[in-house]
């Protein structure tokens, strides 16, 4: 899903599209269908997560799928529909680590244009050091700051939302949001 | 584009879909192609916008399109590919108020789950009052907090967005990110 497969047919009647900018005031070029006049849109991605704590360390997740295979990210994946941000983000965190945790306050937004998707992630207070994770991950475990494997990390907002939660907390103040664009 | 027309052929073949749970270790159902076994997923779209802020006064857009014509909404419209959160919001701004302005800080983040959509909100600074709206709006105009049409705002997070930013203002603190989910 990190890769956009090109619409080339209709979802409504299956007819081959073609790209043009639509007649309705739109100045962008859509799927649209020269049969039943459905306009495809194509808009960003929500991706939700956490950045699960206890005391000073930091829960990280070694992906066991495809992209970055074997690195390390926070639980994090792409928002469904019915279900809220803080929802989502809990549920990865569920899925992807089997951890025992309460939701904090939201701490980032990202925008990442490259891909088309923002990063949503919410601080979570890990309630113990045990984890299940489920089948799309190798391994959960807790890094101290000075312990996380930064060259092996997954992703560029995954960095980000480390160093920034380091930072912070150096500094003692939560609870300013970090609005980061990553191109 | 606010209701999601039903997926029914594969974008990638043409063939009819099915609904269905996918191998891959998903939980939900999603549109698969019996021929190419595309995956079709639906996820929540972002709506970004701004509250635009002259002195005491809010900028408001008299909606002349669909739904709620001839409501009033703060300026705000789906975020689109190739944009951060930041540049969306100030587009839509542009777009429909054609007015002068400074974007400020991210405001609010609004999931609305009936509707599978994250509504974002930036604060902005109006540099004057002269404006100049697009095919989109009727007419744009500055409103006090007492002269709000409260029974005439086209959608519930720009009534929440409005309701938060006055009382924010009666407070005077501002920075601490709103996150509000809508049912
Ligand atoms: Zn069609
Ligand atoms: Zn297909």
């Amino acid at each position: 899903m990190i890769e956009r497969p090109l619409i080339k047919f209709c979802k409504n009647c299956g007819t081959a599209v073609a790209y043009r900018v639509p007649d309705d005031g739109d100045t962008r070029q859509r799927a649209v269908c020269p049969a039943c006049d459905t306009i495809h849109y194509e808009n960003p991605l929500n991706v939700v997560g956490t950045i699960p704590v206890l005391g000073d360390r930091v829960l990280l997740c070694k992906r066991n799928i495809e992209p970055r295979w074997g690195k390390w990210t926070l639980p994090a994946g792409f928002m469904e529909l019915e279900e809220t941000v803080a929802e989502g983000a809990a549920r990865e965190t569920t899925e992807e680590s089997g951890a025992n945790f309460r939701m904090g306050e939201l701490f980032a937004v990202m925008s990442v244009t490259r891909v088309g998707q923002v990063h949503l992630f919410y601080r979570a207070e890990l309630l113990d050091d045990r984890f299940d994770p489920g089948h799309e991950t190798i391994e959960a475990r807790l890094f101290e700051e000075a312990e996380i494997p930064w060259d092996e990390i997954a992703f560029r907002t995954v960095r980000e939302a480390l160093r920034l939660y380091f930072e912070d907390r150096r500094t003692g103040v939560f609870g300013r949001i970090h609005t980061v664009d990553i191109r």
